[in-house]
């Protein structure tokens, strides 16, 4: 009988380790298909954004495109101050959920998939929502040489209004 | 002593099956984030593609965006024809892995998070590789109200060449 508990000690542990290794390989192959798109990049430091923003390169303006492509990836809390865009924006959520608002309207959320037509010359922000980060593309048109014009930040009182809804 | 291998069982049980949820919460909470960017939208039956590809529209042409966005998917094996674009063309790899090829130059790999910049009037075809999906964003400007100009289909030779190597 003590025997026999064994045995079944050790057919139990056999089939609970063989379990655990399924879930293990389908984790790695699950981890393996869930690579973020792009790199982080680096922290942005230019005084416009709150929180901690990062920005990674895409494409500069040249001949053919005449707009500026980064990813960027803004941290749960983290946006960009208030502004605009002479030509306008497009917007292409990659990861997370975050919020997009124009002055004087709601704040939408956005989420991974979204894609936002941003108009010229409208003030807005953008980033992440208080409990997730968000990363976009952002497709940024020119007009002549500029393509964005900055102005004061989202305030934590602005902020924490949007995310209490 | 009995008892105390019952102890070492059920303890022993316990561990494991702790082990194992822990493992399950890992991979329920990966496959939430491991959804795709785009779903895949509408075969593609125009007559310029060879295989099962698949278009999700993004954005048209407008006053701001002198480019069309979309997302396309081809199946493994599948590419478009040679083409050309009169003022280029980005794509962003988004899933998977294919080919870029321009005529006269070996094919590129290319895979999730490399960004493609087409030059103007440029032979050239894109597609999955023969063993896997690949997935990216097209940003497609337009000169004047043309945007692509399509050319003969890639051989089952050119696409298998390709893939030999």
């Amino acid at each position: 009988m003590r025997l026999k508990t064994l045995f079944t000690l050790l057919s139990l542990t056999g089939l609970l380790l063989t379990a655990c290794k399924s879930n293990k390989q389908q984790d790695a192959m699950i981890t393996a298909n869930n690579t973020v798109l792009f790199p982080k990049g680096d922290k942005l430091t230019n005084g416009y954004f709150t929180g901690d923003a990062f920005l990674k390169p895409l494409l500069a303006k040249d001949a053919n495109n005449d707009f500026a492509m980064g990813s960027v990836t803004f941290e749960p809390g983290a946006r960009t101050n208030w502004h605009t865009h002479p030509k306008g924006q497009v917007l292409v959520v990659t990861e997370g959920q975050g919020w997009y608002q124009e002055k004087g309207k709601p704040a939408q959320v956005i989420k991974k998939g979204d894609v936002i037509n941003i108009p010229e010359n409208t003030e807005h922000w953008h980033g992440a929502s208080a409990g997730s980060i968000m990363s976009h593309i952002a497709i940024t048109n020119y007009k002549g040489e500029e393509n964005v014009v900055w102005l004061k930040p989202v305030t934590a009182e602005e902020y924490n209004v949007v995310n209490k809804k």
